[in-house]
């Protein structure tokens, strides 16, 4: 990741409903999409009983992009429709971080 | 969630090594410790390839009192010893959020 201070996450945390036609397709298709944006720096994503995806941008108005993009917005309303019973979305300043990584 | 901003999230991104031996047991025991601390607000957590854990906080003094919590420090040595290969934590304000519910 290119990391640059201050940058922001956009944390993605939904639940599912019983319907899951198309959507590995439809977020795998979003997440090379995220990744051609500007201002795009990384994206993290897991799923379990919850489904967190976490994207990182260099500021606002990439953030603001990405979510006004025509395929994007295509997707949002699918999911909307079929996929979520429930999301949040938060909007956030990294003020701080650290990272460890093992000795190999 | 009792949600009241400004707030902050701290975004731990993990990949685990082999071995998983009392991981499970170890990461539930957290959650129920952290929803004890005091400003704490809510946690989220999903692993697939790699672990995301979000948790949410009244304020930074809360978030380094949990850190500093001595059976959390415990744990947190024994993520570095064997279950973590990498981690990365962020620590966030929550600038903006909104959310998504079906009728039902």
């Amino acid at each position: 990741m290119k990391s640059q201070r201050p940058y922001y996450a956009v944390i993605f945390t939904s639940k599912h409903t019983e319907s899951d036609d198309g959507y590995a397709e439809m977020a795998s298709r979003m997440e090379v999409l995220a990744r051609q944006q500007p201002g795009f720096l990384d994206f993290e994503s897991a799923r379990e009983r919850l489904g967190i995806t976490v994207s990182y941008w260099e500021n606002l108005e990439a953030i603001a992009n990405w979510k006004a993009n025509v395929e994007h917005q295509f997707a949002q309303q699918k999911g909307i429709d079929n996929w979520y019973s429930w999301y949040k979305v938060r909007i956030c300043l990294v003020e701080r971080e650290y990272h460890f990584s093992k000795q190999i």
